[in-house]
């Protein structure tokens, strides 16, 4: 008897309508499965469809309430695997726990390789991600991670714009990397802001912009933001050195409670984001654009599904 | 250069007081350490002093926000591993994802087991808990598990009282082995609720108590209580078949919001819990009672410390 | 080249009846292989035909000698995997070391964890089983475990009978879930026998039975019985307290030499058991009645082979 | 507090009498622990003593019933670490399963590697053996391994006679090494008995005997031997090639029923086993010497425990 | 979507030109990949073309640069997996470290365990090699081991001769079981000569050959020759004991700069080696005969991906 | 019998010279071990004395040839754990796959990870290092990473010369990090230069240097240097730009042949180099100044031995 290979994808409690939106684009219903935060802070899943021999994916990601929604997709992967599922995928279209990629103080964790292990001893069998914090996090992973990046849909927004004479602006150096990219993109130059922190988890400070960014129109750049902070700095010290119009874009907007206030307040004109994190600590305001990124994870699953290259379809 | 061995005991964020009580109680300092949970949902932990080459006692309930806790110990248990400790032990003073031990309906996940894994996947040498919701969860674990019981400080409370006369009350036929323990320790018989549930999560009734109570005084035990819910409805069935004195002890008293009230309400005379779960959703109402748990755990832990036996300590 | 996908079911040298049975139910010859216990000890076993790159069943009850139908088990598991079979399935129909689930006393070995650790190191893929002693034993493996349950069939058999008015018994307050499912089937009440035993492993005894059963016609409900002792006091303890016709169902009937003579001697009018069990330490008398799980075990096997779901083909 | 260092040592039912003769020559006592082997065949071991933070050494060889022994010593291995043994180190005086080393067929176990990966799974961190069958098995086990030879026990027995013009006759070439090593302690020559068999598992017989022996007391040696027909055909074919005294020398004398009735009955004058294996099927005939090995086992027990050399005591 | 299945087969740098023989044989194009050995002394590997869900092979004898090839390899199954291949097989025609299958010395490495430990931690499914040094080494796998044997191509090279009278000798009795194979296949006898060393890495001096050579036609086989001094050895010894033509086999010959004068100058009038290592230190002389495996290979790998039995085309 | 804890250092050949510095420093003896590299290209290592229940040290560069170098440190692992070490340190002053850390290229393998793997896999317990590519790579490996920074022996060198007006070039963004602590050590700003490749492996080019170095003198550090060439090209686009005396700064100098001739050619008035490789494919130039790490190490080594802090060591 032939083995069916129906696409199954299932949504986690961080990821509904993400999940909703990529299973749209593949015309297929969403997977049948709920989950349970009891208010004594257990949480309890139950798959509500068989998935014997059938390759799973499941969506979720590290939005608020983080450590809830990872212990959710833990206990989906065992479910899954214990309901005897050929192999689970899981999709998590944004990473969290990214910064603790390294011990940058004595006795700290190396968090992102906990997360890692806890999903493999979970039994996940794959890992399919967006703009991770640092590439290296692959590297803590021995199941396959495919990675994809927010840079297509993010650039084609800004490239329907009228705006030109564009400078891409690295908030740090950890940033210039993904700069270049968008720069390449938009057939721009990119400049470094030079961040300073008092300690690891200080908050940062622009000292200067290294490059040139009079008389242009500045679009900062980074994986993610959570409160706005660095971006805002960042634009504060554009705007000092005589930048015209300043965007901002990041794969990721965490947006913690008055950072939407904040960036409303600050030189910066527009914040792109995309829709990975869908939990909203409070309403959006207007400077606020979101584009999604849910095509690009639906072309994703259906070539893993089809067993076609991913980097091929995104490498361009 | 000979192993210091010193006691280092470190608190998690969820047992601050509990740690306090056990390191009063065996004359040493609390290791400093300190955990972070910031607003977007991450956790953050660092140990504040060397640990290189340490036998290292880790301190943590399981309490609200259960997957915080547990999300912090996993980080705390990999600092200590990568700051050199030579072991840790975690101490789970209450474990609290017992129920998930078993699959009790089709496609759901062994949550106890996924936090076993978990554990051991951090790098966990030994756990040190207290009343397990079944047994047979010591079997989840490769590293070894000191199990303690809260019986000798609850049973030590009532024998203190003029009361006695008792008949000890199990909630349903999953406590009774429990009951037996503290039949025999107060001189007393079992009786046997039977609870019935629509499904594996449904609230439960009390259809009879198997047994005579009728002009007894009531002792209804259980290794936990969450909203107090079947410990009231048995004590309604008690009432209803003639008991005088109605009690309840349970190791674990979480006692969501509302909880209090309605124990309050209920013909429960005096509800005693033991001090494993600090956090409190609101204050206790007078019909709660805490026995302390710290001096058995200060114990356990000396004795470990010590390489003498554990359970020879509490068998009698 | 499709890879093929004939049903290949091979027999553990203690289940040959047993394998034949699910074979005929399926229609298809069971694989070729055997197996040799030398006169000094050893095992030696060896697969007749190809497995490369088949989904194998291999089925062996952990009947006795016990040993030596596990340790043929492991070699079995191990050359079909070095043998390139794509995965191995272990259909045990009666999984022996289940008592050992916990440590009950100080310093023993939680055996059931063992057996599991050592199906894994062989390199064992999924468990198919039936009544295992607690349901928490699945939580011992990190592969999949199939579940099954000897109700339907011993239920049915009851069910057949013109016998009505029935009690069900559980011998223990751990059987009283067991007995609450069959009574559920019978339409009956449940009442629960109070055993005591000196020590983990003495001789247990039965004090009182807590629910009326006078007048009634009982149905003692166990897992497993090694020499028929507990239903035997139980049933003793019944007919003193007025019951009528006194039967006892258990899904794995081991029967230690003697045994049958004490039940045949015994107020149990029948005793009920499948045949997951072949080996006989001798006749069985009159009083014990076989039905057959091999019909269980031929569909779920079927279900699997063919990814459908196992839970909703037992769950009505 | 210091950790206690006391030599532990703890006997399995397979070497009672041997671990008796160690603690005897290291003047210590064995440790207490029972194990039973139920009429249902069922295994359960218990330890009967602190072993917390110990090094604890566990003696037992893998003789009749072999697969109860092996079972015995995993659960004694799992009781030692869930009881938080430091390390448990299994002394396992004769490896039974050596021949099961290699795939010699299509479609067999590894049953030996099978064993090393029970053993590991369940918590050995060391094996003391002696003469396995291949060296190769020890590259079976991730944990180190200290292989020690009978070679200067038997060869003493040897050197101790007043006869010379000693040959030294390996039974086949997989034991050419072996008796090259007996020839060099006694200053005699090797030939080789060339043995041919239809089928791995098929009764050897001996062609020719390749090398000189006329004239010559020739002494056969092994690791092993089960039933002596290695051993006594090599003995036929040596008196035909004109051998004088014929003696033979294994250090595991397995001896299944008939074994000495058949070594009395042919050319070997005397037949020299070790005490590894305490279990006899039937009572030794004068033709066999045994000579102990439990001195061996002693000093190397000793010098693990103290962290100095074991290949320098042995080597010379 | 069904899985593509067709054949996809690697080549590594150290088997380029036997990966294209492979191909031809099987009427396949070698997949794409690229390996570069940097001047610094780093490995890079990257893979051209699509392998998901794929079942790949890959081919690498590990010739010199033995470690070399040896990183590659485990650099290719990296990425391989990481590319999300469904499995990976290493075909490594040569496996280098055989000899490196025991502790014949105190605090040595089990070489060969090691380098499988590494293949299986880079994530391999199966090895297919051929005459591994010593048969345990499958042993030293978890995964499946497919082994070959050089000799039906090796025997049918001389079953094609005229000459006649063979005598096949055992360079050492570790040689002797698979002298006897091509003693079979020749219909001839085995001769073993006596080798001796001073250590275990001392050069071998032939003492002796045990058995009869005079008059006869000799061929010395071996699984593999690094300088060729065994053989020369053997061979020199054969001529005295008045030994006709001499012909010498191995399956693996690496020949070390100035192997080949060594042999022109010897008594051996042919070696026969087989192609499974393609990198020549200097040019083979005339005496050296090549004769392919590459069809055994081709038939294996075919074999594997068909899933029929390996064993069953190579046994007859 | 108390553990002996004599330090015990022994050198791989990749790093003879700088562990006979590190043992100088502590007034130690090198332990006896050899490793042979043979013409066929396998390696062979022993150690030469007793190691049981040791802590041991072992020091090896991954420098030229780094694959030899890498097998040789796998095999001294798994010879010192068969050898009954208790744990075994790994000192790798140069660790060479860092570059290997990402999949920044489709179908590419972790290589940092796969060498991380296969360490553990031999049955490393710790890792002491020194300026990783990358810190990221502490989280490849779940043993603890004790990792040293070159910068205190570095900078002491500069701030030992009367050059003052110091400016510290990254010479790319992922060098920034390390700039900013040079910067500060120095008392001067980082500019950072904009290099970009064609490809991930490609020539870089410089295209300008982000910030002002007009008439500062500019030192330029990185982590490593394999050509000089990245060097060179920021040194000549920091000529252009108007910088004084340019030199370069790097923890591990490979300079390939060739390499000297260029650095000697180019404005770089001095390249300071540790002697982290001791492995040099051609004499130094006279602008190459190399200061010892080995200080650094050793006292690494003696507070890991003394289980003292070593962050705390290295943070001032």
């Amino acid at each position: 008897m032939p083995k069916e290979n129906k696409l199954l994808i299932f949504p986690g409690s961080g990821s509904r309508k993400f999940t909703t939106a990529i299973c749209r684009y593949l015309r297929v219903k969403p997977g049948h499965c709920d989950a349970k935060h009891y208010a004594e802070g257990n949480t309890f899943v139950r798959v509500g469809e068989n998935v014997r021999g059938r390759d799973v994916f499941f969506v979720q990601s590290l939005s608020y309430p983080v450590n809830d929604h990872l212990m959710e997709m833990l206990f989906y992967i065992d479910a899954f695997k214990r309901a005897s599922a050929n192999s689970v995928t899981a999709v998590i279209p944004f990473f969290s726990y990214g910064k603790g990629d390294k011990k940058d103080e004595p006795r700290v964790s190396i968090r992102a390789r906990v997360v890692a292990d806890c999903l493999e001893a979970a039994g996940v069998d794959r890992i399919v991600t967006m703009d991770l914090h640092a590439p290296q996090i692959q590297g803590f992973f021995h199941v396959p991670v495919d990675h994809l990046y927010a840079l297509p849909v993010i650039a084609d927004h800004f490239k329907r714009k009228v705006t030109r004479n564009w400078v891409v602006v690295a908030p740090d150096v950890g940033a210039a990397q993904m700069a270049n990219g968008y720069a390449k993109a938009l057939g721009a130059k990119t400049v470094i802001a030079e961040k300073t922190r008092k300690g690891p988890r200080a908050r940062a400070s622009v000292n200067r912009i290294i490059g040139h960014v009079s008389g242009k129109n500045a679009l900062i750049v980074d994986d993610f933001t959570i409160t706005g902070g660095t971006l805002i700095a960042t634009a504060e010290k554009l705007k000092e050195e005589g930048a015209k119009n300043i965007h901002a874009a990041v794969a990721h907007g965490v947006l913690t409670p008055g950072s939407c206030a904040l960036v409303q307040a600050s030189p910066i004109k527009e914040l792109v984001i995309t829709d990975t994190l869908e939990y909203r600590f409070e309403p959006l305001t207007k400077k606020v654009t979101i584009v999604s990124a849910a095509g690009l994870f639906a072309k994703a699953i259906r070539n893993i599904h089809q067993q076609t290259s991913v980097s091929q379809l995104f490498s361009s």
